[in-house]
């Protein structure tokens, strides 16, 4: 990625990541992306409880945020691929980006102060792109894993 | 069901319902609950969007409303085959009880104005339950089905 | 479906369930089909065992009955919702068929003599099919599930 | 590992994959294990396919097979996370060893003339193993990936 790419590709970030209204809700902070990785960051609050016994993040949170990572990552995917990113047909592959499915598998409770949510591509294909994706806390503990499946054609 | 049971039940979809502070910020409320299917709704609000350019939900939205009201019907699932809901075993089990897995299928895009999702017990054992969702729009069309595991022992 | 339809349909399942190598494998013998379900049995047999000491079937087993009973019902989908099912278009679309990704919940031991796998379909787009399958036996215990997305377009 | 232990995991090894006997239908070998990793390997023959257009693998032979290599592995975790493999405690989670679900993403056609299914441990715990795995050609392509979540306790 030179310079130019790189602001190409933040400003998609931008797109993928701060402008969503719910992605606010969830206090998602983009802090890297590569054309292999995404990865963003949100701190615990009491809105974000879903066992108020535990202190644990909501379920629905963990999903919320694997899904922003990922299909950020296909986005970031589509761009990569893209001869000429102004094009009408680049323009018409993010418009039609969309979650086909997606699996998360909960592997410890969400206990932490800080999260992160990182996303890579699996593959990129004409019509389908496939990522996988981990929640970590502050002390690299895995939460969550994702896989997810895109539309991208 | 009769009236006390009813009562219970009330109480417990309360607790995996209306306690949960995450399912305040989607404004999830209980519609219908028996000891084979729950059902809770939402209105579309601004922060519940995930695509501002079409006005739909936030896949995250759908992952965390199939979430809840999942685990609600596996709570209820559990306090059904209890034979004592006020002893010690069935405290446990509702207390350990957590989603281990689950799946979400995005079918349509999620246009409306308000929403109903429900979940159906398919199994629930000692160890493990498994539940059915499904999101719909007012207009009854059907946005997305979820599969998820739980763990009941 | 009139007559000719369902002889067009018959040999479409033919297709799909008959002559793949591996189904015979299987021993699936394709049982009911129409344009909203698809069904095919098997019979238990020493070879697709998984578990030795139980006598139950291999969770492959399971995941190979579902795949080709969902690919079937997509299949069958196109058929229904092609104008003409000798064009290029419908050719191409069912040259295309594939299977994007899948999940089984496997809800209890496979125990029996004699096993049905049915398919419904929840949906077929432009590029995207969506099917859920459950696996029974004998005693029309569920045994498991299945949810597939296939590529279709 | 060492020698000692290198024999009791082989032996347990045989077991999850060898005595098996769909996995002899599959061709399945035990190709190398650690308390890491398992990874088996199987030819390519007729009865394999389910594409006969295309000549690839059925997709039934590519879940079986990382259905086979992921509860291996999980078997290994259990080996390794138990004090005495020869207590009763243990013998009873290896009897009660089985898959709860199984995602698998199909990246591409199943072609080729040798195939490895790999599968690492991402969890073990008191009840819950996930595994993830993989499928590759001779030529490194990745075919499938796959997610599984086992019963163990």
């Amino acid at each position: 990625m030179d310079l130019k790419n790189q602001k190409k590709y933040f400003e998609f970030a931008k797109i993928f990541i701060d402008k969503v209204p719910f992605n606010k809700i969830l206090g998602l902070e983009l802090k890297k992306f590569s054309t292999e990785r995404c990865e963003v960051g949100f701190a615990m609050k009491p809105e974000l409880i879903g066992n108020y016994y535990q202190n644990i993040l909501h379920g629905g949170v963990i999903a919320a945020t694997l899904d922003a990572v990922s299909g950020s990552m296909a986005a970031i995917g589509l761009l990569e691929k893209s001869t000429d990113p102004n094009d009408e047909e680049f323009a018409s592959r993010i418009k039609n980006l969309g979650t086909i499915d997606m699996r998360i598998d909960y592997l410890q409770p969400g206990r932490g102060e800080y999260f992160c949510a990182s996303a890579r591509l699996l593959r990129v294909g004409k019509k389908i792109a496939v990522t996988r994706s981990e929640l970590h806390n502050e002390n690299g503990e895995i939460i969550a894993l994702g896989t997810a499946t895109f539309l991208v054609g």
